[in-house]
Formats: structure tokens, sequence, C-alpha cells
């Protein structure tokens, strides 16, 4: 089952906000809509908004009323611009959306009809190759797994940040098809809290070996040496290796690094984002406060009513609590200015 | 209104587990429900759960049907033991303990009534000491601060964590109290959630200025300089100055030290445990996993069913990561194994 795919002339998405207690299925027939469900957060995870941003693009092609190649392509730039704007950070959604209008201004393709089978085709093709590249980089970084290490992981960057397979949950979906056995803790990732909904989740279907625990509890088991490695994902690489990702990244990566625990980030090169220096240049979004004040325990708001809070969705790890980026084309280490650029080539 | 004190012949408490919605001051009769409820953290904070014990133990020398003084020395010492065992690492639960048993065995108490009174008498002096010594800790804390402070604090170290007046937010209210105007930066504290729960609701209701955020998004207000120091408690402090306090201080600690910003961290010498040479031997209390698999949002479970966890209620932060411990004898800074002891002796 994939997150995100193509299915009866519309956008079919996991309904994430639902999981674990739901499965649910939405398809979309209105670009506009996967806009605000990218937003809202029916589908997260960079590489999986890339994809789905693809289908997007490839509906508003459908949707479009125009006769001829020119008009297509005005209204296709008006899609891109809506679904690029439905959140900031992660570079994947520019880059899938790029890519798409490069298929869709190809000069091959002389009628609108023709431009939307090929943007179709390219977004299924985009598709394939994420789960096909996922596979990739997770056996990639499967060789940095050892048996019976216990890797601490956040937030979530399984088949559900994907369009299948995952990114960091990948490398343990490859060691745990190896054979070899892990233990995973699984940071509960306030406030959306996708390690508990969606790691927890996916690690439980799979049968592999976790426990939940506190993000606050992190920095405990790395320090009592019950840690063997981090793995996270990324929604941005700055050119010179700064990684944006999930709130709590940062300070894991700082902790880690403090006591000598391999820190690894596990992203596509479509996550690379070589036109920006470094990290402080990646936009970081600002969510609603009430992801934080909703939260009840047994029953009850936790919050005092009239509470105001901040939430930034996103911070950013300097490359310098990089022990090494893990791609599909291979696991590049500092300096990584050289070693991205590199691997985003596809040279190595 | 007190966090604990001697009601109508009973030990009254204020159950900070209903807290924010509903306030209530249930009065316990039997001191074995007093160990309970300190182990079920009806009231917690190690300040507050040192004079519940005494009250406790006061309340086991009314209980006790010994007519001579030794068969109630015995029946205290019982008692003692049953208090002393509701948590293992806070001191200051030993502390009050010893200090009760102390009196309880002073020669000059001749007769069964004349302990039980004594107790008492000492529970209520060592209640009026806290509050007392915590004002003094405030101000010796507040000149640390300066108008237009922000502050990160973790945990609730308030008027709920002690008799009155509270421990690092003490040290916010004489600063409000002085008239400068602060910023507090309040974490959640997953997973018994204190911050968003006791700390939002303290500050809210003496009018300071406060946002709450996740735990995983202090790493990101620290990094970006909005923080201008941070203010913790502490369960135990070793002779060395090693901190033990609430899950999440530790990696908050390395955070802060990584981005230069001063942390302190706020504890009455009641909580130096100068018979521990390091913050290692520290006994850390494992708690409940339901604590952190009871979590919903939006009305939900978060973890899926059949999720396990685990749950450390403390971290230790070493003491290199500290600017300086504020006492109610002073602010003592490195070498804490020198400073430290001169405070507990009121050298100072």
């Amino acid at each position: 089952m994939r997150t995100v795919d193509w299915h009866e002339g519309g956008v079919r998405l996991i309904d994430q906000r639902l999981l674990p207690n739901r499965l649910e299925r939405p398809v979309f027939h209105d670009y506009a809509a996967v806009a605000q469900a990218i937003t809202e957060m029916v589908v997260r995870g960079a590489p999986a908004i890339g994809a789905t941003a693809a289908f997007g693009l490839a509906l508003a092609g459908f949707q479009s009323q125009a006769t001829d190649r020119l008009a297509l392509l005005r209204d296709l730039e008006a899609a891109a611009a809506l679904l690029r704007s439905a959140r900031p950070t992660a570079v994947n959604l520019s880059w899938a959306l790029n890519r798409l209008m490069r298929v869709a201004a190809s000069e091959a393709l002389e009628t609108p009809d023709g431009v939307r089978q090929a943007l179709l085709a390219e977004a299924q093709r985009l598709a394939d190759e994420d789960v096909a590249l996922n596979r990739r980089m997770g056996y990639n970084g499967a060789a940095l797994v050892k048996d019976g290490d216990t890797i601490l992981h956040h937030c979530n960057t399984g088949a559900l940040a994907t369009v299948d397979f995952g990114t960091a949950l990948g490398v343990v979906f490859a060691v745990h098809e190896q054979g070899k056995r892990v233990h995973v803790l699984v940071d509960e990732t306030r406030p959306r809290l996708q390690g508990a909904r969606l790691t927890a989740w996916e690690l439980a279907q799979k049968g592999i070996s976790y426990e939940l625990i506190a993000d606050n509890a992190a920095g405990f088991f790395l320090q009592r040496g019950e840690v063997d490695l981090c793995l996270v994902g990324a929604d941005r690489v700055a050119a010179n290796g700064d990684v944006a990702n999930k709130i709590g990244t940062y300070p894991l990566a700082v902790v880690a690094h403090e006591n000598s625990v391999p820190f690894y980030c596990v992203a596509p090169t479509s996550t690379v984002d070589l036109a920006l220096a470094e990290g402080a240049l990646i936009p970081i979004e600002q969510r609603d406060p009430g992801e934080v004040l909703g939260l009840q325990f047994a029953g009850e708001n936790v919050a005092p009513a009239g509470a105001r809070a901040r939430n930034p969705a996103f911070d950013v790890t300097p490359h310098r609590y990089l022990t090494a980026i893990v791609t599909e084309n291979g696991v590049v280490r500092p300096p990584f200015l050289e070693s991205l650029a590199s691997v985003v080539r596809g040279a190595r």
C-alpha cells in the first residue's frame, strides 16, 4: 500500500492524522484540496509531499479547461505555485514540481492532452523511483548498523513519510530484511507525535522490536550508553550539510555528539538544496499553536484555558553534529560541501 | 494557599494531577495513604514531598497506639521507612524524615504525647522554613536576571513544587515582585506535563508573560539566541554539583551550554546530598510506562495498542554544564565540590 497514488482519476492519500486508530484513504479530485491536505498534514514527510505535489500537478492538468498548450501551461504554473506554497521547509515540494514543469514545457508535447498524459506519467515515474531509491538508500544505510544495535529514531521517516519504504526508518527495514536484530527507541515527537502515532505503528506492523520514549528521555539513554546510533530524516539539506528536520532533531544531534554516538541523516538527493549555502537560510515553518495546546491526558486538556504557545515545526542541525548523510547514491561524510555536491550529481 | 499543610488532624494536599482543570485539596488521615499520594504524584516536587513526608510522619505519631516512648519510636521508624520508599530520587524525603526522627529521639521528650506534639511542631517549622528560604533563594537568584530577559524553564518548580513560592520559578516570582518584566518559555515536560499543566497555570495566576513550547522546541529557541537564561530545580544534587532533576534537564543543559546560555539550578541546601560523591550514584526512578502510553490528542489515544514504553523520571546533569547553583544561602559557582559544601554548612 502506497502513501500516495493515482486512483480513479484522483490523488489517493492515507490520512495520517487518523493513524494508528483508523486507516482511511481519501481520494482528492481537486488540486487545491491536495495542497490543503499537504498543509494540514493529511500527508507529511518530505518525499511523500513531493510525490503528492507531483500527482497534484498532474490532477491540475486534467482539471484545466485549456484547449491550447500555452493556456494549459499557464494553468499549471498557477497550480504549481499553490502546491509549492503548501509547506515551506521541505524542498522536495519544489523539486518535484520543477521536475514536472520541465516535462510540461517540453517542445515535443504538441497538444494539451499530450501534456496532461506526460505529467501523469512523470508523476508515476517519480513515485516509482522514490520507492526504488528508498530501498537503495536503506541498504546503503544498513551497512552502518550491526546486529544487536539499539537505534534512536526521531519523528516518522517510514513508508508513510515517502511513497513507500522510508528514509531513516527504511534503513531499519533494510537491516530487518537482512536478518539483523535491532531495537528501536522511538521518541514521541511532540507536538504532532509522529513517532508515537506512525513510527510505532509501522514498526509494530513489521514485528520490529521497539519501545516508545518521551522526547525528554532521549538524553538519558544516550548518556547511559544504551544507544548505538541515531537515525533521522531531513526536510532540506543545505549545500554545506546543515539539515532542516523535524523540531527536536537539533538537540538530539547535539546530545548524541556530546556522547560520541553516531548521528546519521538519511535523505534522498531530492532533499538536498545545493542552491542554499547553509542551514540558516532554510525557511522554517511556524505552525498553529493549537498543535501544542490541544494535548489531552486522561481525557482532559493539559494546558490552562487562555494559554499561548509557539510552535516551530523544524529546526536546523549544523553539519558538524552529523556523522554522515545517507543517500540513494551512497553514504557521504564530511566535508559535506564537496561530498554532497558529488553525490547529488550522481558522480559517485 | 500552601501545597501541603496540617488540617483538621490530617495532611492536606493539593491534588496536582487534577490541575489546571480542578483545584481539589484532599485531607489524608493515614500516613500510608500519604506515602501512596507521594508515589502517585498527588504531590510532587522535591521540597513539597519533603514537607509532606514530615507531616506524614507526624500523622503516623498520632495514629500509633503506643503507650510508651520506645514503642512509639519503633512505630515511627516503620512509618519513616514506608514514607522514605515512596519515591527514590529526591533526597528531601530522607532529609525531612531524618530531621523529624532526630527530634523524636530527643531525650528531653519523656512521654509519647510529648513526642507526638514535638513531631507536629517540627513538621510545621520545616514547612514554614521552606517558604521563608524559598523567598530568600528566589531573591538570591533574581540578581542573575535582567529586565526584559527571556527565561527557559523546565518542569514545575513553583509554589506547587514546594510548600509555597517555589525554587526556580520562585526566582521568576522574585524577579516579578522586583518589577522586572520577563518572559518565560515553558516547556511541556513530557511525560507528566508539569510545565503545561502546572507552571503555565502558576504563571497565568500571577500575570507573568509566558508561552508554552514542546520540549522538542527548546533547542530551536536556544540556538536562535532567544533565551537569556535557563532555570531548573533539582531532586538531588551530589557533592560535586551533578544534578538529578526531571527527565529532559540533561539535554537542555547540554544544548544551553553549546549555545553559551547560562544554565542555573535553583535548589535549597536540603536537596544537596554531600554523602554522594557524584550524580551517577543517584538512584533514578523508573515510572509506569502508562505515563507515556496514556497520551491522547483530539480525544484519541496516540500510541498503537500493544505498544511498550520506557519511562525514566529523572536524568543527571553533570556539573560542567551548570553555570551556578542558587541556594537559600547564596549562589555557588564552580568548583562546586568546595562551594557546595561551604553553602550547605551555612558558612557563607
